[in-house]
């Protein structure tokens, strides 16, 4: 809140390697290639674990045991139905609505029907916000299935968690009860988007939340931070790339093309990682599986040629978006609901920032250089 | 985004004192106890200039010349009616919902509705922007003030935008035309409010915005943390410590009692100002002057006593936040709408300070200290 206007004052523009906070949530090493969370690396996360218990893990900082997972999965499913009201506001949007506008705003609809939502829990009860976290967390995947519904015309469909999360996930998303491997494929995305320490959309959560406000605020906010270009929808442009590229024998071109305009190839490179991006590796494998399984591996065929040549072009590996693309495409997600998918993911990373920050609060608020003019003569008015 | 984990690592918690951008919006001078807007006084704005001057001059840098002034009070006016699926979403929220959860909720469905809400217009396009700053600066009066008919279980009131803003707003929420110096009071409490640099509400506009997403969302962040019992809602808990005192002979038993448990004095102190929040005194002029109109001075001799005891008690001068409670209460607005109000005015300097980011902008992610765990191992769920 205070100003400075010293000369020689040191602006981060961007906070770019300022450590705003203690956190024991998530390692991101960029110089390895691996990520943790909770300490956990994410490879196992993503061949043994399951979002259900991911959530717990990034909530709780420990694995469930059975008890406890079974508890937590039982109350997940229990709020994985849409209280009726945010229904009925979600079919009152317009159906060309932007997919995380309508997100945006019925989860901030959603806190006004949460006998919980606004009952001052954050200031001191946190098992209260973790409750909350959870009835969160199933919420929005069923928000985002029930947009993705009504902007086709269909009715949102019932949820089927005794299931698992990711497998009723995809059946309101589709409308069928998904293969395992596409249930599986789900859950992979959901594992491997959930936390990825302070990005933007999680700082905005935690800026928000310090304020003492209601976790909705946090979610909110955290919502419209992702759908900012320069954040979540990276994944959505590299399936435009895919769709424009058409076939494996024109990446070639395409390639040449975009060097030639000096342009930028969506989903390669990342801002931490020098090696490769530790979580493309298990969707470019599910990206394969189902496009096998279905019989057209065009999607998986053209990303792997993609890879290989902007690899030689550039020397930069694909990052988590890059195979997300093809991916969901053979799950049957539309790409305009690509960021709504991730954010029903990254849900879990917020409110784990959110309980931290909670946890041990101070009100964020930096400074600004001033740089403006000072005590300038007002004029009236009839007299400029 | 990236994390580190080294031993040394400085911590900067709620990055007190980090300079996180430059900055010509405002300044804060807490020793001198001064406010610039700009370059202005607040006091020379507070008794020569408007809200609708304030708000030209926070956008665009410049006061207004009468030209300017005349089209900039025409597109106010012209956004100030309610689109019609917005007032159908309000009156379709629970009569008790809480008034900062509706607004939160109206503007982001308000984003929706605006033909410009999505259009990508915050990459590039500053002067889109700022018309749209322009809409939701009028819409948020509008919306704030249906919140207060409606709670009430009032049907909202039409603008009158012909009368100025200020005197406008006081009409929706009352539904009577109000007196000069109300609405001249109005027009002061939206001046006083409308800019403080990077308090947290300001801060989460902007690490929204460097997203590049849209204005609704930033806004809709903003008003999620406003909402937070750290940052809106002192004056509300003013109005309740005067309620709770109830004549001018009580406030000494009062203030003894905080004192003897060790409260808190509501509305007193300030983060940066040392000496007299500059804001403060221009309310209390107002607040002398609607008592003794009204011949009911009893909230501003409370208010009179409070301060000159609670002074003498902890040497801490009131805040702006302290004769707005006052103030308010004899203008009709009732203590529930309190931080409502201040988001129709705080709108302005978070529209500005978007604009400020996007106009040089460079996304907003620091970096956490890791101290969590580091490379445990997986146990499958059945041996834990």
């Amino acid at each position: 809140m205070s100003e400075t206007s010293e000369k020689d004052a040191v602006v981060t523009k961007g906070l770019k390697g300022v450590l705003a906070a203690d956190s024991s949530i998530c390692l991101v090493n960029g110089t390895e290639g691996k990520l943790l969370y909770r300490g956990y690396n994410i490879d196992d996360l993503a061949t043994q674990g399951s979002f259900e218990e991911t959530a717990y893990l990034l909530f709780k900082g420990e694995l469930p045991i059975p008890s406890q997972a079974d508890e937590f999965k039982a109350a997940l499913a229990a709020s994985s139905w849409l209280p009726e009201p945010v229904a009925d506001f979600l079919r009152s949007l317009p159906k060309d609505v932007l997919p995380m506008t309508a997100l945006r705003s019925a989860i901030s609809v959603a806190g006004a029907y949460d006998p919980q939502g606004d009952d001052g829990s954050e200031d001191g009860n946190l098992d209260q916000v973790f409750q909350k976290s959870i009835r969160l967390t199933a919420r929005m995947a069923t928000i985002v299935a029930a947009i993705n519904r009504l902007r086709n015309g269909k009715d949102p469909v019932e949820p089927d968690p005794g299931k698992g999360f990711a497998a009723s996930f995809m059946k309101m998303m589709t409308g069928k009860d998904p293969t395992d491997d596409e249930a599986r494929a789900m859950d992979l995305i959901l594992i491997l988007h959930a936390e990825h320490g302070f990005n933007a959309s999680t700082f905005s959560a935690r800026v928000i939340s310090a304020t003492l406000t209601d976790l909705y605020s946090s979610i909110t906010g955290a919502i419209g931070a992702l759908k900012g270009k320069l954040h979540g929808g990276a994944n959505t442009e590299v399936l435009k790339s895919l769709q424009q590229v058409g076939s494996v024998d024109k990446v070639g071109a395409w390639v040449d093309e975009i060097r030639a305009r000096k342009g930028k190839f969506m989903g390669f490179g990342h801002a931490v990682y020098q090696t490769e991006d530790p979580r493309a590796k298990h969707l470019k494998e599910y990206s394969r599986r189902l496009g096998e399984q279905q019989g057209d591996t065009r999607w998986y065929d053209m990303s792997v040629e993609m890879e290989t040549l902007v690899k030689q072009a550039i020397n930069k590996n694909c990052n988590v978006d890059f195979y997300s693309a093809s991916l969901q495409h053979y799950m049957g997600v539309p790409g305009e609901l690509f960021t709504c998918i991730f954010a029903a993911s990254r849900i879990v990373g917020w409110c784990a920032h959110v309980l931290e920050q909670l946890d041990d609060n101070k009100i964020i608020r930096p400074s600004a250089n001033y740089i403006g003019p000072m005590d300038l003569s007002y004029v009236p008015a009839d007299q400029r």
